[in-house]
């Protein structure tokens, strides 16, 4: 069963048209066994991904604030070797960053051969708070789409895997969540005055993810919509399709790690076969 | 109970007075149990450092080859969340590397405030293989135990917290090591020839490294010599080393987050203040 919406290029988004609090009637429990089994398959799925070097893979999460990125980065990751994961955080662009093409920070931390890189916020950015807070001309966050969907092609070209997740919560979960961080001493750090006036912008950021949604689902790049109202059933949707998407190269790697192990095998008998011949 | 051996400043280092297959009587499950309370502890402390900002975690893994460092990171770090931790591993540098001095590369990757950065292999090779190899003049490794000092007292005065793990295994335990990867397919493809080459200077490697230990265990940045025959002893060691060196931040952490949580919610009723006085 298919946990997130995985949206097909080309066709319309709404996304109130998903609903946020959808379980396909799994409970918590049932969805906490299958996750253990889902993070334990991903951690050996990164391992071969990392022994074989044939790919990367790219981990894009957005979603609105309160939507647990910072989360789901902790509850699926649990397996997998931090060796061969790592997550970018991008924040309000440097006056560096500002002075270059706003795919150029993004571009510098891509993951090589063998790496999985989880984006924490992203390149989206320029087309979502961007957009909504007209930081940039109409023209400008217009042509992005575009740029965005070619960036992403050149690294699939070059043996990127890319995942992309909109974390989708409702309007109504976040203000329980917000409420929850003032009472909550030990999460109230996390506060920031400005959640509360971003909230003000629901619809236009709506909108805008929907147009992003829509213009840079590709057939080699797809966004998968995660109902996210319920922690337990996000981790579970984004770990499921995960797995669900590496699993296909499983075999291809297991080849390459028996090439390179034989390969390796024989070079080892070669060197002692030359020393027993010098001895 | 301490479990590993910290290198007094100024004291000699006789790595064969310590006994690799040290586990001071514990059991292997008793070390699981452990292991499982310290790598718990370790996750929320990790939480309040990211959270606190106050300072960062640099922890540096050296050892001969087959030692355990891939596996010690990803048995120690699993309730860490992967958002506020990074792996950087130093391979061969490169030639943009090597004509810089050899701290430049290490110093573009050290943890900012907030967060843990794990250097698997450092600095430290420029004074072992690098004089192993004699890839240096003699002059010239011997001038960076200094250089290698003052480069962490400037880290710590900054704020950083350095924690130094040499796994110390025996000759005998990297023979059986080595050859258990010819015999298991699944890990054969991590041979290397040079493995076994690099064995046979294994004597000239434990001075380097005595000399290394002794002359960089300064009152700021102590080596810790960790008994790592035993996997599942030296994950416990490592853990419970982390885990006492950083035990003593907890308070100030809380205490920091404290202040800012009061700071977001003094910030928070102001602005509803201002907005119903508008109203």
């Amino acid at each position: 069963m298919k946990l997130t919406i995985k949206v097909k290029p080309g066709t319309t988004v709404k996304l109130d048209k998903h609903d946020p609090d959808e379980t396909f009637g799994l409970t918590e429990e049932q969805a906490d066994e299958r996750l253990a089994m889902l993070t334990d398959e991903l951690g050996e799925l990164q391992e071969l991904l990392y022994a074989a070097r044939q790919h990367s893979v790219l981990i894009i999460l957005q979603g609105m604030d309160t939507s647990g990125k910072d989360g789901t980065v902790k509850k699926v990751m649990t397996d997998v070797n931090p060796l061969g994961c790592r997550v970018e955080a991008f924040k309000v662009p440097s006056e560096e960053e500002l002075a270059h093409d706003f795919l150029w920070r993004v571009h510098k931390v891509v993951p090589p051969k063998g790496l999985m890189t989880i984006f924490n916020r992203s390149h989206y950015e320029d087309v979502l708070v961007v957009r909504v807070h007209e930081l940039v001309a109409k023209r400008v966050w217009k042509s992005r789409f575009h740029q965005i969907n070619e960036f992403e092609r050149t690294l699939v070209e070059s043996g990127t895997i890319i995942v992309k997740f909109f974390l989708h919560i409702s309007k109504h979960e976040q203000q329980k969540r917000l409420q929850a961080r003032e009472r909550e001493a030990a999460k109230a750090w996390k506060l920031s005055p400005g959640d509360w006036q971003e909230r003000e912008l629901w619809e236009a950021y709506q909108s805008a993810y929907e147009t992003a949604l829509m213009r840079c689902s590709t057939a080699y790049a797809k966004w998968h919509i995660v109902p996210a109202n319920q922690k337990w059933f996000r981790n579970l949707a984004v770990a499921e399709a995960l797995v669900r998407t590496l699993r296909p190269y499983r075999k291809d790697w297991e080849k390459v790690l028996q090439k390179l192990s034989d390969r390796k095998l024989a070079e080892l008998e070669a060197m002692r076969a030359t020393r027993s011949a010098d001895a």
